[in-house]
């Protein structure tokens, strides 16, 4: 191990939105700050992939919607202006062989399926109010909300196969994660994180209500570039050591050294770091136990727009997968028509053993039974998935099963002496979104700040 | 990283019982094999610890039982003895404040319940019986019993909550986890795995039914001592690289090469490896979803078997932990008293924050609860978690929420080009046990036989 070559106030470790922002506020403070990113590149799980002709596509989180006020104060501060998901014409969806379109929020499903749906809907939005953000083991009735999947949950509420059929849709678009995977306490807590499950599931004031000029990374870029000597690229963090009085973060070629650490690799990536001391018990279980969501995001580029042509928004909802919903991701001008979807959950593991060539048709195929043969010819097609980049091994975020909250809660964010916690799965609101992992930066910064006094 | 100084047919990582029996068959088939292991000694979660004056405890798996035949099988080649658990007199209930004794397995319990928890294990032996056990997402009806909890099931099936509060100390003594944790599935996989569930919970005829002289770990000293030139101890694998032609083993000082490489280390820590090529997305979210299951053991030693005396059998169960379950592990001849105690799940997690001193509190009172006020005085106290051990971090075994087994089960066992895996986890018979250890390694060493011809 080489000798520590400098002294920092705080090292953070990994420059996505959350250590982006803890070092910001960290320098503000006047704190002596050292970001490592083990990526040639900021953003963590948001990424923008740049084309030659000047357009891109979010690889990963996209959208910003109401109340996700820290990345919006963020993007002004900053002179990332936002503009408005598409969202004019007429919805699309796939059921039993039949394409229907439809206006508004409503889709058109047996009636009887649809008050299931809705009552569902409104009694998650009614449970979900109860839970106690900042200390989910605290909300009534914890234990029992604790110990049951979503699955479970939607099971006993809804008896009509049609309306469990399309919650599940909107649940995996949700989460990245089957219903059967996660705890229903947990669930409540993100629906209340997040506000509802309306602002969930929707465009328009929804969390998928706008997007960013130049891509969701734009942000990030212009963060770092106001410290450029701060952060150290390409510099994955093999061991953090600590003593009492410091901390030594190991990288491959260079030790640093520093009062403070602030990890905010997501917690399932965390047990790749050599902990010395070890990290207790409490803690090594906690991170056995936040498994990444699942999801693929398919890209498919044309020269327009042209479902629009047809009255068509460019969303699309369907149980039969792999592409289960859709969005209208072109650009603000719409000098180019960009179609999104998602693939998701199981379905996203079973996409992840496809050759490039099978999901590329099997995507199209999607596309076109939603939108018309048009579909089938873009100028570009690309997918991508973080499940396959050893820096996240999956996406949006971390999902807690059943039994974690009510146990290991506590533990999340609670700091291992010199060791602080951030990362979007430490927010208690907008949990799982880029503004989550924004307030997880502000967080955590303040916790070093008062800890250093 | 260093050259490569040496070529091997296999390289297997851990020497628990199932790297130990892969090594040992390979060698037998005439394969060059490298076993290398990360601590200073063999047996991985089986590790006996001996005192000075001869006796000794075991500190994680102790047991052995009828049709756990290959880790029998092995004893006996190995000249290693075992003898029946102490279970003569009656056993001990300690309920609502009261302590009861009781002679055979009904617990002196108000009626309804008993009948309940009599109904509810019949049932799950019944539904269990319908598992495929080499491939349980083929099960009838898998995605439904997969989609929920244990805890769930238990809900459903228990109207009086006396038994469900007994039926909960069993299923945490059998799965050392909450069954809010627990997939329904994989409870009933398990069930049959180890035969039904009077066998896992029972001494007499049951997986408690045998211990072996001189401690479970005997037979791995053995093993080793037979090939003591092919292990090297002390040597974490920090990377795996892997091309068409070979694997390449990297450890701190030296990298190891070999045509194949058979990885036995539990799933959560194989996160811990670098492996290049990175995992294909489908293992990487795998070994993600088997986090390790919580348990401390508490062992009183004392100058002898008072409990006997009292024709006590040193069996007692309490929903009213920390410990909830105690055996009599006295040496075979009864020169000592040995009392173990389990702390389990959710309460073996708020264990791990208490001091040493009062984790000793905390045990000597429940014996002396159980057993009388001698149980007070012993000779020595220990304590032991696999959770606080490095290359563990968790006890008895992977445990799959709801949601594996049906989407990500198949990758259990599948090799990854010329990587292939073990360990108590991928067997099907005797999941979670040493003797499902041994058939893994059976079973890959097998594997890796056929792909080499």
């Amino acid at each position: 191990m080489d000798e520590p070559i400098t002294t920092y106030d705080v090292i953070v470790v990994g420059a996505g939105y959350a250590g982006l922002t803890a070092t910001q506020d960290l320098l503000k403070a006047g704190k002596r700050v050292l970001l490592l990113e083990a990526r040639d590149r900021v953003g963590g799980r948001v990424h923008t992939q740049q084309f030659d002709d000047g357009s891109y596509v979010d690889l990963g989180g996209a959208w910003v919607g109401p109340s996700q006020d820290r990345i919006y104060a963020l993007a002004r501060a900053y002179g990332v202006e936002t503009f408005k998901t598409f969202d004019t014409g007429k919805s699309t969806q796939f059921f039993r062989g039949q394409v229907k379109r439809y206006k508004g929020l409503i889709p058109p499903l047996p009636v009887g399926a649809l008050i299931s749906l809705d009552r569902a809907i409104k009694k998650m939005n009614r449970m979900a109010k109860a839970v106690d953000l900042a200390a989910p083991w605290n909300t009534p009735n914890a234990r029992q909300l604790d110990s049951m999947t979503l699955a479970t949950w939607m099971e006993k509420q809804m008896h009509f196969s049609v309306a469990r059929q399309f919650f599940k849709v909107a649940a995996e678009a949700i989460w990245a994660a089957d219903p059967a995977e996660i705890s229903l306490l947990h669930a409540l807590f993100y629906v209340k994180s997040g506000r509802n499950l309306d602002t969930l599931m929707n465009v328009k004031d929804g969390a998928q209500e706008e997007r960013f000029v130049g891509g969701a990374q734009t942000v990030a870029n212009r963060m770092v570039a106001t410290f450029p000597e701060q952060i150290v690229y390409n510099t994955p963090v093999r061991a953090i050591l600590q003593t009492d009085e410091q901390v030594q973060v190991v990288t491959e070629h260079v030790t640093y050294k520093a009062r403070y650490v602030i990890v905010t690799v997501p917690p399932a990536l965390q047990s790749r770091i050599d902990f010395q001391p070890l990290l207790p018990a409490q803690r090594a279980q906690l991170i056995q136990r936040l498994p990444m969501g699942a999801v693929w995001k398919c890209y498919a580029i044309y020269d327009k727009p042209f479902w629009r042509d047809q009255g068509l928004n460019g969303l699309a909802a369907t149980p039969d997968g792999p592409i289960t919903v859709t969005f209208d991701n072109s650009p603000r001008d719409g000098s180019q028509g960009v179609l999104m979807g998602f693939v998701l959950g199981n379905q996203a593991q079973a996409f992840s053993i496809l050759s490039d060539e099978d999901r590329k048709r099997a995507a199209l195929n999607a596309f076109a039974t939603f939108f018309g043969p048009a579909a089938r010819q873009p100028v570009r097609y690309l997918d991508h998935s973080f499940m396959n980049e050893e820096w996240s091994r999956g996406c949006y975020a971390g999902v807690p099963g059943p039994g974690l909250w009510t146990t290991l809660g506590p533990v999340l964010r609670q700091p291992v002496g010199r060791i602080h916690w951030a990362g979007t799965e430490t927010s208690d609101v907008w949990n799982g979104y880029i503004d989550g992992a924004v307030r997880s930066g502000e967080r955590v910064a303040k916790e070093v700040i008062i800890s250093d006094e």
